[in-house]
This record gives structure tokens, sequence and C-alpha cells, in this order.
């Protein structure tokens, strides 16, 4: 028995781990995310596609179903133990939050989870453990055991974090509940220029990444939407070439190439043809290794650095498409066309 | 209170704090750290150097001392919560091993440190909390708050790892004991082949990263040596250029830039030239988010594609500079040469 | 004698040779282009410095002198053969081109040159062929015989290219004046949309560079201006660590990374502290090697794709730093400050 | 009339056009070069495929013919004017050198070639200006005009050089025979340490790149030889992700990624599965623009350095892959299998 082993830390998140996307055109969506960005399309299940990027040995980390509307079905994240998934339900139950069971397999190669809605947020989240690990066809499968099958395409290596956004009145909310009950770690985050007790942006993390979960006040007042979701590559480079190939086949750049002075990472912000749903490829960034690692807070006077370090610059300013979010589903999961 | 402070998860390692390197001359080791790699020397006490990288936060991760051996005089881990050190002091005391207390400032800017050497490793350890975190001066300090300092020299931003030998004989016990003890998860690993229940070489972490400590067998029956120490480069690009001009300027390069299967990084080995310690520049990797991560064990015919996906072969032959290693201090500290 | 040798292709044009900058501030330009960028001051003549890249044998591709105005003194093209000076002399003379005999050593090291102002563009071109070629110090000297020195500071590696501006009256004048008596190729190029028989931009090359030289029309009617010159690195890679270390030591980017449709090249474009001067760093780009290349002609709906295929957006409209440009020195070249 | 108009320069190469390369497994070839490095099938013609690079504007620059033995059928150069086949053609008659014309569309798409075998070499050398240059089809035409085609795969965008091997006894005739009557110049060179009057390897070219063309001396004493034609990339980091996707692909690497000293570019040596030749993917170096560059001579004690200056060593003892080549056509083109 290890020493870690006496002790129990109890229910924690170990990753964010899947998101279901909702598509009008699944096929465009595929398009996107299986040929151009090279995902693996592990599974398909009638309206249902399931796909993992090179460097994931889960089942999947994104799920598109198509559907009438382009809105977030989901926000999965795995938690640390297999019976954290309860753990965290009594929690839920605990505080009052109405909380619904997905059964096992409801997502292919997924085990049960729980659901309900952000407080302060309405985004449906998922708490789950078990996900089956298939092995990729040996037609593309890696001769290298940590990836699950060969780089390909643009090269997303796995999802890394959501990027999500509340309206201003339930941010703080929001934002402390998923540092207090989920364990999140502020930090770095800025104030609400206009109302400096009011968060503005907030990334968060439970690994040593800057974040695994942004929440930023939604300018238009809005509630549960994504900003976006993003996937990683492997080098700064990668974003480059990326940004190369997507610009010669028009699919929409929102913004990008660039480097955020808040996380230190490369950012490219593009958009999935067939969903309207922003993608982020994201390079690099520093590690949080520190334990007394204090929130970095930004000021408005240096906040344009934060967002862009330098390349192209991100704006937020009304009518830019920076703007642009999508919806997300109620505590309940949509019913899908086909079904 | 947060769900999480409800909890208690015992005495935890945070990270591969800080290590103290013997050399026998300093001035062409502080030319190699701080004007070469572009490390900031943070103070000078006589005969000893504090250096950190520009991407740390912290008073040092590097020790140079003047002394008359190139020894190292201590692998120093930071652990997650100040009562950390007492906590692993008495295990350490449960399990009869002797220590030693390290008293704050012994290392400039450090706190109290428990010292002891590894079981079956005989390499001098130290626990710590307590590190001061103080401005650069304004000349080469950063504008961006995550970095101490400007990028400057080959651009190394934080120390990434060790890696370490024992002998054959003892090896299984040092590596258990670093996993069961201190809490390390092994992530990816190798058995000797002419004795396929001894560790080779073991990939350990207790971060998302592949290893923060390898144990490797030594293959000339030596105990508590160091193979090197790595500091991190933000993007193989960064390993391209560090290579360029350390052949330029005649430093001597031991192998790469290649990428290894096995944690799927770029290395590039490179001597010390003041103290003949090895020393990685060590850019990419993957991150083990998942949970469950299962030990990804590489059979002896694979192995050669663990070491060397792509790049510069390491070679490890008998009489190759595969095979240097540096010694290690005893339990004491060793005495300062103008002391 | 080979065949070739049996011909005679006439004066030529073999490189953009070399910059002569007036600076007012020669100390802070000294330190930008030697310690920021990394060149060699290869020798100091009072108030005029010379530097060389680390790719460059010959003896300066830049004069800093110290003056009263921030203005170009002279734009130096070396001829392929020693007696093209005086055939190009010659050809001026024909055209009743006023020129002026630049003495060796004027600019140290170097030859006898023609000195003559761009017909249409008032810029001083001057021509020449003899320069020496003078070995680094040991201290900074490369092992490559192809480097005078070895790879430091942001790493310019040679002198790529000037981007100089005339007025919309006379620029069909200056571009064709170039093509005919320099020999110059027109390889891309765009005209005033607002008159579609002017030429508002040209990419020329006398190498199979896509431009040795730019001319551009100037939108405030302004004559013998600089845009930029700009300095070659070696890849992508080198273009975003430059970014990074110019933004935090607050060297004022004017715009970029970004990389051009028109020539396909990486661009940053920045502003030396001392004079004003904007200098772009610029990696990349594709090869004209077909003999028979016809000029890409960049129609007004596409141009700003072949300004920004991808990156940070070039901006070149009324009050924006991308129609900042500097003035130039008359057909006699200026009394230096101290003589 | 320009200036230079007045002169004529003679018979000139312009470039290293295209190969046409004999494949015993056609599909395999196309696999390798189509569907992994990227490049276009413009035209099938039964059993010939006709290829080029996504920057290549021509109809092709390789041509894959099936036939019974993996030689080279030609090696390609285009001349700078219509009239240069011509006025080579006499050259070569003068010189009483055995020629063949090859008449228009023999290869699709280009125009009458003179043919000959390379004095002291065999090498089937052939001469063209004329070549057709289709648009690509619209489903992977580039928005770029100076692209025919969108990057795809490994992103190879244009031949770069051939390196050849001729038998020692001969080196120092075919050599200086491509200098003299082709006009090359060399730029890089050492002398075999038994011979010192006989070349061991050229590095010439008629661009400033430093090689359009290598010819080294053969140390099995073989003659007519191919050691390998290259493709070009765009940037360093395009060859560390070439190596990771063939590695993992099991296509066979002979040597790479490293960087050579003569020339300073990256190289990565890998075999088309197909036919066994030997394919360099080449990215960066520099570019030879003084017009009086005297070729750079390394001494065997350099020429470690100059082989490699970092990187995975080329090994080209007996029995290492380094020594493998390939032979080459007689002066007739090979009747085609199918014909
Ligand atoms: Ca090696
Ligand atoms: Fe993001
Ligand atoms: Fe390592
Ligand atoms: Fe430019
Ligand atoms: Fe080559």
């Amino acid at each position: 028995m290890s020493l870690q082993d006496q002790y129990n830390p109890g229910p924690q998140i170990a990753q964010c781990g899947g998101i279901n996307l909702g598509t009008t055109d699944i096929e465009k969506s595929l398009w996107f995310f299986r040929d151009v960005l090279g995902m693996e399309e592990v599974e398909r299940d009638g309206d249902v596609a399931y796909l993992r990027a090179y460097q994931e040995l889960g089942h999947h980390s994104l799920v598109l179903t198509s559907q009438e509307e382009n809105v977030v079905n989901s926000y999965s994240f795995r938690v640390k133990r297999a019976q954290d998934v309860e753990l965290f339900a009594e929690e839920l139950a605990r505080q009052e939050i109405e909380t619904v069971e997905v059964p096992a397999a409801t997502e292919k190669g997924r085990g049960t989870a729980v659901r309900f809605l952000l407080p302060g947020g309405m985004h449906p989240f998922e708490l789950y453990y078990d996900i089956d690990k298939p092995l990729a066809p040996e037609a593309i499968r890696s001769k290298l055991p940590s990836n699950s099958s060969r780089r390909r395409g643009l090269g997303v290596r796995r999802l890394d974090h959501f990027n999500i956004q509340t309206e201003p009145g339930t941010i703080n909310e929001a934002e402390s509940w998923v540092r207090e009950t989920l364990g999140f770690k502020r930090r770095e985050y800025a104030m609400l220029p206009e109302n400096p007790t009011t968060v503005m942006a907030s990334w968060m993390s439970v690994t040593p990444q800057v974040h695994d979960l942004a929440i930023v006040a939604n300018r238009d007042e809005l509630n549960g939407r994504l900003h976006h979701l993003a996937y990683n590559l492997e080098n700064y480079a990668d974003s480059l070439t990326a940004a190369d190939v997507l610009q010669d086949l028009d699919v929409k750049i929102g913004v990008g190439p660039g480097k955020h002075g808040i996380g230190q990472a490369m950012y490219l912000y593009v958009f999935d043809p067939g969903s309207g749903h922003r993608v982020e490829l994201y390079a690099g960034g520093y590690l949080v290794l520190d334990p007394d690692w204090e929130a970095l807070k930004w000021e408005p006077v240096d906040f344009p650095e934060g967002m862009t370090w330098y390349g192209d610059p991100i704006d937020l300013k009304p009518g830019s498409n920076g703007r642009v979010t999508t919806g997300g589903a109620g505590l309940h999961r949509p019913t899908r066309v086909g079904a």
C-alpha cells in the first residue's frame, strides 16, 4: 500500500474529456474534423459520429450529432476515480442541483454519466469515468503505443480546453462553483473594467495546463454560450501550416495565428463549416507546476497584450466575429433527428 | 470551504524543483547556463551561484557550486503543501531511512528541507516547500507576469526532469520506493532483456508530464549516478537552433536532435563544459491526462524506436558517450571549497 | 574557355548589396541591429558604423551614419562583373542621367561606385563591385566557411530586399527604368484600382527571389521614400521568436507576423528605435526558377489576400503605421555630422 | 529594347527541370509521391504517370515509368531560352558527343529535347525548353497564383536538385564538363583524401542555390549512378513532420533529419518504396548571391561537419545504406513495358 493510498483526496475532475456538438451539416463537419484536421472517425451510429485525435486512447473526445440546431449537447469532464461520478452526484444532490443520469452507452463507448446545468452558466455538463479504449484499425494505427492512430491532416492531437460564456450577472457564481465544487484552480483572470467585482474572464484548470476551462462574461448578456473548444497541436509550426491550408480551403478563420500573453500559447480560431461552432487550434503554453501559484490578474491597460502578445489581434468589439458564440442544450439531451 | 478541502490527499510531490551541481569550473558553467542557455543568475554567494530559467518564478532551479568534484550535491523536489515536508520526514523515520535537516537558507531563498539518500539509488534527495519568488531586475524583467525574465540565449524556460541511474541490483527497490512513497506514477518502462523481472528504465511522474524523473539501470553497475538533467524549450524549432548554435560554439553535443518514441519529445543532449554534467534540452512530448493510464511497456525489439523515433540515434553501447554519467554527494552536503 | 565565356551578357546587377541609413541615435540603432538582431559591427569610423549579418562575407550590408536626419543616404546594388560599374555609368551618361562618382573607401571596404537618382523615384542609388571580405574576429567567427560569424541574437542572416515608394505620377517611369536599364524582372504586381494603367506595386528581381526590390506608389504623393529594408531569417519559427523577443523589449512592431500571399514569405515589420526606419524580418518565400515566368497580376478583389495570406493583417489606411515612410538624401552624399 | 537585350548571354541552363524514374511498382511509387509526399498526378498515360509539386506551374517535374528496372530514364534540365536547345545541340555536335532528339510529347506536355550521355558520367541528360502549364483541377487548385495546387501531404513544393555519382576515374571530366559546357558554377567541393587532385564531391549551380546538381565519386567504382533526387520543403519544421509521419508509415528512412554544413540545409533521405530510388526532402540552405563567390573547399578533417553539422550523421561506410545508388538508362530511352 503506497503512502498516498492511505489518504483520500475526494472526488476530482481529471480532464476535459469530450464535447458533443450538434451540427446541421454532419457531412461537412466530418470533412472538417476528420479529413482536414485529421481526426479518426471511431464509430458511426446513424446520425451520430464519434471522433478522437491521434493522441487520444479513449473512444472519443468529440461527438457530432446531426440535428436541427447547432448547439452544444454536452460538455463532458472525466473524473479521477470510478467512484467520483457517484460522489459528485451526491454533492450535487446536497446542493439541490437537478441532475439527470445519462446511462452507459448513451454515448457509445462511455459509461454512466451524471448530467446537470452549470449553476450560473446553464451549460450542460456531464461527469463520467468509464470509457473504452479501442485500438484504431490497422490501416491507420500508430506504431507508438501512446498514439492511437498516425498523425494525419493538420495533426490535431488531443482535446485541450473549453471556453464558455455566461451572462455577466451570473459569471461570479459560475466561476466560483467550478472552483469550489469541481476543484478547478484559477490561473489567470481579469475583472470587468466597468464593474471590478465581476469576473470578465477566468482561466482555470485541474491539470498543470493554464486552463482546461475558461469562463468569460458574454458582452451581449447571453447565457450558456460556447465561445470555442480547442484541440491541441504539437508545435507553433503546426499552427502556421494549419492557417496556410485552411486559408487555401476557404475555411473561415476567425482570428490568428497569434500568441496569447495569457497562457503563452499560439491560437488559431476557425469555424467548423458544418456547424458554425468555433474551434481553436492551440499550441504550446506554459505549465503551472508551482503548488502555490497565485492567480495572475490582468488590469485593463495590459489586457490587450494578454489577449494578443503578438500576431493577428483578437477583436472582441460589437459586430466582430469574435463576438459570435453558439448555444447549448438544456438539462435533457436533445432528441436525435432520426430517433 | 470547497469540496476538495473536506478531504486530505496526504503528502505529495508537486514538481521536480531544483538541482545543485558541483562544478570544478564555475565560470565556464555560468557561461554555459547563463550566457548560452539564457538563464538568469539570480544571486551569487561567493562560490555558489543561483540560476533560474525565464519561466520560473521561484528563486532558483539550478545551483552551481564551485567545488573539487563534479558531483550532484542534491536533487530537490518541491512538495505540494507546507506541511508535507514534515509529513514526508515522518514517513522516512517510520521507514527507518536516515535523514538530515537542511536549514532554511542553506540554499539561498529556500526554506527548510529534509535530505536523505534514495533507497536503492543512493542519490541525495531533498524535499522542500518554501521558496522566495523575487522579481528579476528591471533590465531583464519580462512584461509577462508568467515569466520572470525575458527570453534570452537559447531560451530554456524551466527545469523539466532528472534522469538518474542506479545499479541493476537495486533499481527495482529504488523505482518502487519512488512510486510508493513519493507517489510518482509509472508512465512508460522497459525491463532488462537479460533479466525480465528487473527494470531497465522507468519514466515516472507526479504531473501529467510523461516523466519528472526517470530511473535507468546503469550498465556499468554503478550506483547513485546522474545521466542528465533536462531544461524545457518551447518548440522543436528551438532544439534545432540550439543544436546549430552549440555546434558552432564547440559545446560538446552528446546526441541529438532526435525525437523519442517514449514520451514523444525532442531531445538534444549536451555537456556543461564547466562540470561535465549532461544537460538535455527537451521540447514537446505528450501529457498523460487519462486517470487510468496504464504504463506502456517497451519490448526489446521495439526499444530502439522508443529511444529514437527519428533523428540522431541514441547510442548506449560501451564506450559511447551515452554511457557517461556523473556521481553524487552522500547523505551530508559537501563542504564548500571556500567555506 | 567555357561555352558561356564566348558570350557577353552585358552589364548586370547581381544583388541588393547594402543600404546606408542616417540615424539620429546611432547608439540605439546599434543596440537594435547589433545586440538585438545579432549583426556584426565590422568596423566603426567615428560616427559611422559598418555591419553585416552572419551569412554575409562582404564587409557590410548596412551602414549606420550618425546625422541630423533619419534619411536613407544610399541604396547600393552590387554588379556582376568589375567592368559593369563603368558600363552602367556609360549607359547613364547616354541617357543623360546625372551621376556622381563615389570614390573607393567612401564606404570603408568598398570600391568605387557610381551614384545617381532613380529616374521617377529620386532615390539615391549606387552601383559598385569591389568589396572586402574580412574574416570576423575569432571570438565570433563561425566554423562554417559560408558564414562569417556565428548566429547570434534574433539571427538575421543577410540583407534581403528594399521596398521603396515613389509618387504615383512617376511610378511607371521608375518601375520601367529599373527593369529596362538595371535588368530587373517583374514577378508580381498590381495596378492602382482608381487608375488601372498606373502601377500600384511591383515586385522585381535580378535573382530567383520574388523580389530584390519592390516599388510601391506612395498614397500621400511623396517621392523618394523608403518603406522598409528587409533582412532574411532562416525559418518561419525565427519570425515567431523575433516577435516574442521584440514585443518583450518594447521595440515597436508595425505589423506581423503574417504570411504574404505575394511572394509567400513570412513578414514581421519593426521600427529601428534609433532612426525610425522600418525593417522587415523576412523568412521563406518561393523562388522563381522558370525562365518564362509571367508576372502575376493581382486584381483589387484579391489584393488583401496577396498582402496577408494569414496572420496579422497589413493596414495601409491613412493614419495607420503602415503609411509611415522615411526619406532619402539627394544626389550628393550628405555631409557627416562630425566631418 | 532593354539594355540587356542588346547583349547575348549565349545558351544557358535555367533549372533542374525534371527526372524520369523507372519503377517496378508504379502503384506504390504513386502512393509515395502523390499520397504521402502530396504531389499532384497531373496526367496518366497507361504505364506512365506525370507529377508535379504544389509550387510548380509546369506540367511535371517527375515522371514515373512502370518498367522492369528501377533505373533513371532521364535527368532533364530546362534551358533559359527556346533557341538554347538547338544551341546546346550544336555545341554537343562540335564536341562530337552523340545526341538523340527526343520529339515533343515523348514526355507529355513537353517540347523537343536533346538527349546525350554526360561525358565522364554516362547519365542520360536531356535539355528542353517548352513545357505546358496546365491549371490544376478545381478540387485541388490553390487560390495563390504562384502555386498550382494546394499544399497537401508532407508538402513537397518543388524539385530542388539531383545528386549523381560517377566513378572516381572520370569524375574530373564530368564535373568540368558540367561547368564548362552547361555553365554550372562550383559552390562547395572536396577532393579525395587519397588522391587530392580528384574531385570527391562538387556542389554546383546555375541558380543562387548552392547546388542544382551535385557530382560525387562513387566509392564502389560504379558509373552513371543516382544517389538521390531532392524535393524542397518550406521550413525545417516540415522536415521533422515528414520524419515523424514517414517513420510511422514504415517508409524506409536512410538518414536524417540533420543539417548539412555544406549548403546549410536540412536533409532527410528516404527511399521510394516502389522503386528504391532515394529521395531527399530538403529544406532551407543559403543562397549564393555574391557574383565573385569562391568555391569553398572542405578538407578531410572538416568534411564530417560539412556532411552533418548537427543531427543524424550521414554514414557512407561500406555496407551502409548511404552507399546504395541506382543506375540509369543508356543513350536511348528505354522501351516501355506496355509499348
Ligand atoms: Ca548518432
Ligand atoms: Fe482557448
Ligand atoms: Fe531526458
Ligand atoms: Fe518586404
Ligand atoms: Fe542532396
